[in-house]
């Protein structure tokens, strides 16, 4: 049995994966992506690599996650190295946990390599630091988009206000109106 | 006038360095670099590249902040490719904000190359995702040591013990003590 690579593609630009990321793109034999992912990404793994698109959007899911977790599982099996390519890092809000969870429940060996979470980019790129000693002693990233399942679903969003940290909110756009209402409610100068 | 990079150099593996933060490193001519960069990390920039320690480990600081901004700033002056390497990412408890502040001041331009943070590495290398659909929607990351000179200075442990998120406390040591009474005393499980 060969192994599941889980890694962090960081937030696009190709140059901003680590160099273990793109050195273990440059060994696989199978690559399931995202449709975040870029064509100069996908174009770091082999000409021989298998490229499988197993991406969602929106209501868009072409595989289902037991899908997507079955396929790294059935192809390390066979023998085969294979590079779980995922937006960001794996263990920000990107499934990674559910999918390391089901190698763990298989018996795959796997690695995680970590990358550059989109708030970290993003904040490069803008210029805005998310801690500074004179002003902010934490940061917090939030999902703007919290599973209706989860058992205690409800990000109390006027505590998170009070903290006096900076907040950053991933796929916050869907629930916009609300969460920055509340912020406000909570404290937040609007 | 050339140009200042700060570059996140990511945790200590040389391999957890992005590829553009490597390939800066290479076209450096100046390296400033703390007590956490390794030699493998340094040996990207090239043979003729001037490499200055400006370390601060405890009370032992080898340069003020603001003789390294000077650095800096001096070195970009003269015509020169100066890398500022940071552990982790630059803003994320690294003293960016206040480095990049004061080369706007300067007018020197400059680019921040976003790191992976000590966060991100260390719960990839522990297996412990840091969001979980099920069980966390936030992740949050505190000093542990913060600035006694803030002008609100007290983060308030016993707020964020309640609020169901993952929480990461960087440079906690000294205080830890009274870090884990107080999430306790937040309502945390011992």
């Amino acid at each position: 049995m060969s192994k599941v690579y889980l890694v962090g593609a960081g937030p696009g630009d190709p140059d901003l994966i680590t160099i273990k990321g793109r050195t273990v793109l440059e060994q696989s034999d199978v690559v399931l992506f995202d449709h975040l992912a870029t064509d100069e990404l996908l174009a770091f793994a082999p000409a021989h690599a298998e490229r499988i698109y197993v991406g969602k959007k929106k209501s868009a899911h072409s595989h289902t996650q037991d899908e997507i977790c079955k396929l790294m599982i059935d192809h390390a099996r066979q023998g085969k190295t294979v590079v779980r390519l995922k937006g960001g890092d794996p263990f920000i809000f990107g499934r990674g946990g559910e999918e390391a969870g089901a190698l763990v429940a298989a018996g795959v060996p796997f690695t995680i390599v970590p990358g550059v979470t989109s708030a970290l980019a993003a904040a490069a790129y803008a210029g805005i630091p998310l801690t500074h000693r004179a002003h902010s002693s934490a940061v917090v990233f939030l999902t703007g988009h919290e599973d209706p399942n989860k058992p205690d679903p409800a990000i109390r969003w006027e505590d998170y206000a009070k903290l006096g940290a900076t907040l950053c909110i991933y796929m916050g756009m869907k629930n916009l109106e609300t969460i920055t209402r509340r912020l406000v409610a909570g404290g937040l100068a609007a």
